[in-house]
């Protein structure tokens, strides 16, 4: 890309528009008490450039930001933020400021940030509020988190199923507070029950005497308010929807879901299974030490069980180990392999199973072709590793040995990479969490016992 | 959620509408050649639902419900599918069929299906198009895979700044081949180069006689051809768009994204983190074993190299492990505590990397925190080791050494976790690739190098 193309594209993203030097800029004006200027340098800053560079400088910087510009901020940059920084701004902020933030939100936004206020505060600003916003509000936060009823904006157009276009369109005219970003309107019956939809685009090229319900498409997808957001996401997925309605157990519209609303989502869901992966509860880099210290203590500490599980088998075959201590210099390779090897499956089996890839019709199927390829790799191995043993150690019997518990190891990484998951799936518990730790154990345990089970065997 | 609820909203989803009894029925149907009872069965399937029932049955099958079905097939079936299984559909279908197909999607989707295609097929099916066509995705194969150009739609609806409202009104409803899913006009100039957009719900709301140039937003986002998927994501991210136009390096307006298309691309980078992460190439389950074997192959060598490293440091302490068999009975511990809590680490900063929120500002503060983690996980686990390892072994001094092996691993591990893939990336190489690998190499080598190294010093 040229640097010219790149000055056009990139000058309005919040990656670029927060350089480096923009930050030390802003930390020495602080430095010198130089409020103008840092009015004047973040006033060009987008609410998603704003938040970004809060969450770049340091919290005592960041207090006393937020204290200067608390009344130039636009509520949009605090849905931008991490929650983490997100708290430790909402407790800078006066009840009043959020709540004149909150009115200019869409009802989703307003209310994931009035949720993650103190009892006390909320109910401060919520009676800062107009009586309809705070109605709205509250009805938002009576759904439970990560569900539809929480994702979706009561903002939209709902038109009865008794008008034409003409009127329809003379409504859009008189109502000067639709916002911009409408893309599709709502048809409903006398009771509010969702008939179907109008694109905006195809309504323009209607005449105006013709009835709506001969335009809107009847067969469009809703989603119930108490739908999981994962759910809503796979919806948004298979079916390239921009927006979608979000409707009652009686298909009442109560609201409608927009695909950057879903976009959030998705990341949220993948930055989930990565951190599940990974063995820690959040990615978020703004947690504090001692709280990241205390949760990841507990998956640590699971680990610390398996370890010492191994250990006591390793512990079997103390008197093999004195006498050959070559065993206890190679034994970690073959749990290591098998280890490496089975993340690799688990992998593959936990995407797959989260995107409704792999189920019940094709299971079979998977668990046999990670097998086949869990055997090709352990003879590879076994013979690349049997090699390099006869070099170091010039002893045939233990090369023939780690050889062979290579092979086990692979297999037995495969069928463990894949069964787990799948019976951890079937018993209800997220897959992502759990996998890795039965994993390594079989793993772990298979790899030493295979290695010294079958020295103890065959070289004693 | 009520059943009821869940019947409406799920009715259309491609999860939903395949059950492992509708799969059953369709392959019941196929074993007995009831071609017309499968057609009936498929014809309410969406086309993310037949490329989800496609993905389903075994290869096979597959093969014969495409011969069946190829004449009702919906084309976007094509672009649901999931890369392996499409080049084997493609296979199968003849190149007026993919041409036919190419001719109803999107400039972006058919040039993706084409790109799939062999030489000479691609030549067949580009020969079969009409001129208009042909022309539009040759200019999309002309970008390389991943940029903006590749993913944008030349659909689009581009007015001149000259034109009123009215005009503008009277254009889209003549132009009776406009998409529905249109939401933003562009403004351009004489030489075609962006001024602006306007969004189709703000045009409704104004009067006939208004210059389109004085509803336009002049302040959009737009993004360069040749710029990385991954740019773009960040920026529909950052900006919540619902569409981007494209333009050249002269600001001319060549085409625009969609954000359902950058929906398809937050799905693949989150999969390729994952992927990488997790050590494999490619998380798609429909890959043949042979491939699959090939690709994973490397990783695993790799990682056995590793192993052989970390093996040559048990090699050193031979004489300590003959004296002291307990030592080679704990010493996996120590190194797989480092490597589970430097994965903790790894996954944290590889993700904040990714989302760019790990930059040059704050990257101080984040390693100095993920040490004080590091020591103080290190610290309570060193405890709990010890505690057990007396409780096993009935030896003060075992204890003291596994304990300091184990502070001195996990703030290794933290500093490594950190280091690693801040260098990396620094080096401009994809810190989800390799940072697992070094970080192992680490916890490994300085795991059983603490351990022993202070056996060795303290207890012979």
């Amino acid at each position: 890309m040229t640097d010219a193309a790149r000055d056009i594209a990139f000058s309005r993203t919040s990656l670029d528009e927060i350089t480096p030097e923009l930050i030390d800029r802003i930390l020495e004006h602080l430095e010198h008490g130089r409020v103008d200027d840092i009015r004047a340098a973040v006033s060009v800053l987008s609410p998603a450039g704003m938040a970004y560079l809060l969450e770049q400088v340091a919290p005592d910087p960041r207090a006393q930001l937020v204290g200067i510009l608390k009344d130039q901020l636009d509520p949009q940059t605090l849905v931008e933020l991490d929650e983490e920084v997100r708290d430790e701004v909402l407790d800078i902020l006066e009840p009043k400021d959020i709540a004149a933030a909150a009115q200019e939100l869409d009802t989703d936004d307003a209310a994931e940030i009035i949720d993650d206020l103190s009892e006390v505060e909320r109910r401060e600003v919520l009676s800062e509020l107009p009586a309809a916003e705070r109605a709205a509000i509250e009805a938002a936060l009576s759904y439970p988190d990560y569900t539809a009823g929480r994702l979706m904006q009561r903002e939209l157009v709902a038109v009865p199923d008794t008008w034409t276009v003409g009127r329809v369109i003379d409504h859009c005219r008189d109502a000067t507070d639709l916002p911009d970003d409408v893309y599709d309107l709502f048809v409903v019956d006398a009771d509010r029950r969702l008939r179907g939809s109008v694109a905006l685009g195809r309504m323009l090229r209607t005449k105006r005497p013709v009835p709506i319900v001969d335009i809107m498409d009847p067969d469009i997808p809703s989603i119930p308010a108490a739908a999981d957001q994962e759910e809503v996401a796979h919806i948004f997925r298979d079916q390239n929807l921009v927006s979608c309605p979000v409707v009652d157990d009686q298909r009442r519209l109560l609201g409608v879901i927009m695909v950057d609303d879903v976009v959030d989502v998705i990341d949220e869901e993948a930055e989930d299974d990565l951190a599940r992966m990974g063995g820690v509860a959040s990615v978020d880099i703004h947690e504090p030490a001692a709280r990241t210290t205390r949760s990841r203590f507990w998956w640590l500490f699971v680990n610390l069980g398996t370890a010492f599980l191994a250990s006591s088998v390793i512990g079997q075959f103390e008197s093999e180990l004195q006498r050959i201590v070559a065993l206890a210099v190679l034994m970690p390779i073959v749990a290591s392999m098998g280890g490496n090897a089975g993340t690799q499956t688990v992998t593959v089996a936990v995407r797959a199973l989260a995107m409704g890839e792999l189920t019940a019709a094709n299971a079979l199927r998977f668990v046999t072709k990670e097998i086949i390829v869990g055997g090709a790799n352990g003879f590879m191995f076994a013979l690349i590793v049997g090699v390099v043993t006869w070099l170091w150690f010039h002893d045939t019997r233990i090369a023939l040995t780690i050889g062979a518990a290579m092979v086990i190891n692979l297999v037995a990484a495969a069928l463990a990479g894949t069964l787990i998951p799948l019976g951890l799936q079937r018993l209800k518990i997220d897959p992502a969490v759990s996998s890795s730790v039965f994993l390594t154990t079989v793993t772990d345990v298979v790899g030493f016992l295979a290695f010294l089970g079958l020295a103890a065997l065959f070289l004693i």
